[in-house]
């Protein structure tokens, strides 16, 4: 397997919110996948094959998927054999709704809280194409992001509360053990965590305990991204 | 079985959204229960052998459960021969992070949005009651929320999107038929239809057909609701 996944100046610290969904449902699967690092403006010529624009995508023998979401069904679907992802279909259902959840409440806040970090951690060759379309998706100059930042992080954090406190009474989103609800919600501390130094859980969030059983997993897969600035 | 809720001045007329769920369910699961309307006021003497302060509350013979959600898991683990409510543990996880989400996101701006118009349905004994408590909750006078319903009902709509984006995909929220998740969110609707003319919803949204299929289930039962001033 092979695949595909976005990174800056640090070739081995790929940031990508959902190719961390993709690497952590590998991961559960128990699968291995060589990954292929590339900068934003390698993406189009090297994914053409694939019909995809944007990572992750997942080349498995003679299959080609992309999307982080169709990836997590297609092994959900071929690796039948191996720990359930979803824990059946009336959870998978669920899923594509928490999935939209997350991206309009953390994702949308949580860009807009780093995405000066992420810029700078860029390699040089990308920095002109993010600013152009970052600036338009979060409408302001990604200097006007550095310094406001605050705002979209007040809201990012008020958006936590519904996990904080469904953390309260579970070790995982999706009960005892993790699954793709964790991995989805892990993804986008991955992201901040992989290109930003900003704090974006207080100290006595449930959630930061959940972080440190997330961080073991997979043998500290998670754990080990830090910020390379 | 005698199920509790809370009416206004029209006793036939409960719109409690908690109520609401444990009436869907109870229509899921193929049950019926004699509904005990009550004000406000008589909710904490009447519901004193219950050990709750708040409806809904079901007596199911020596059975006495308090609380929606665990009406819902008593429902699901005692008639499991009936259609299921969840679809399987792992999906009832998710429902319990849902309606976290539901809470925060849509019943609190709802709330703040319809507050004046609920206070206006009650029976006169609760208006002092709801006034004191709620003004508390909401940070405003009664008066105030009845003027500023713009500001948490744009909240409201906009944190609709997430369920909108869903239901393009699917015909429910739970998938291609109706289940707990469907009733969580429906409920919401029913509350503020029974309690209020205002218009929460845009005419060109997927949540406008969603209400329709959901309004025709169960022989019209959440479909008969509507504002009696």
């Amino acid at each position: 397997m092979k695949l595909f996944e976005l990174v800056g100046c640090d070739k081995d610290n790929g940031f990508s919110p959902f190719v961390w969904r993709t690497k952590l449902a590998l991961a559960h699967k128990g699968l291995e996948a060589e990954l292929v690092p590339l900068h934003f403006s390698e993406i189009r010529n090297t994914l053409e094959f694939s019909g995809s624009k944007t990572v992750p995508v997942l080349e498995d023998g003679d299959n080609v998927i992309s999307d982080s979401w169709d990836i997590a069904c297609y092994l959900e679907e071929n690796y039948s054999d191996k720990p359930s992802l979803f824990g059946g279909d009336a959870a998978k259902v669920g899923l594509n709704l928490l999935s939209l959840q997350i991206g309009k409440s953390l994702l949308m806040p949580l860009f807009k809280t780093i995405a000066a970090d992420i810029h700078d951690v860029l390699h040089d060759m990308d920095k002109d194409y993010f600013r152009k379309s970052r600036e338009q998706r979060i409408g302001c100059s990604i200097e006007e992001a550095a310094e406001d930042f605050k705002t979209p992080l007040k809201l990012f954090k008020g958006n936590l509360w519904p996990y904080s406190q469904h953390l309260k009474s579970e070790d995982f989103l999706a009960g005892a053990a993790p699954a793709y609800s964790d991995y989805m919600l892990y993804s986008t501390f991955l992201w901040a965590r992989g290109s930003s130094m900003k704090k974006i859980v207080d100290d006595n969030d449930p959630l930061v305990d959940w972080l440190s059983r997330m961080d073991q997993l997979f043998g500290g897969l998670g754990g080990q991204v830090k910020y390379i600035g």
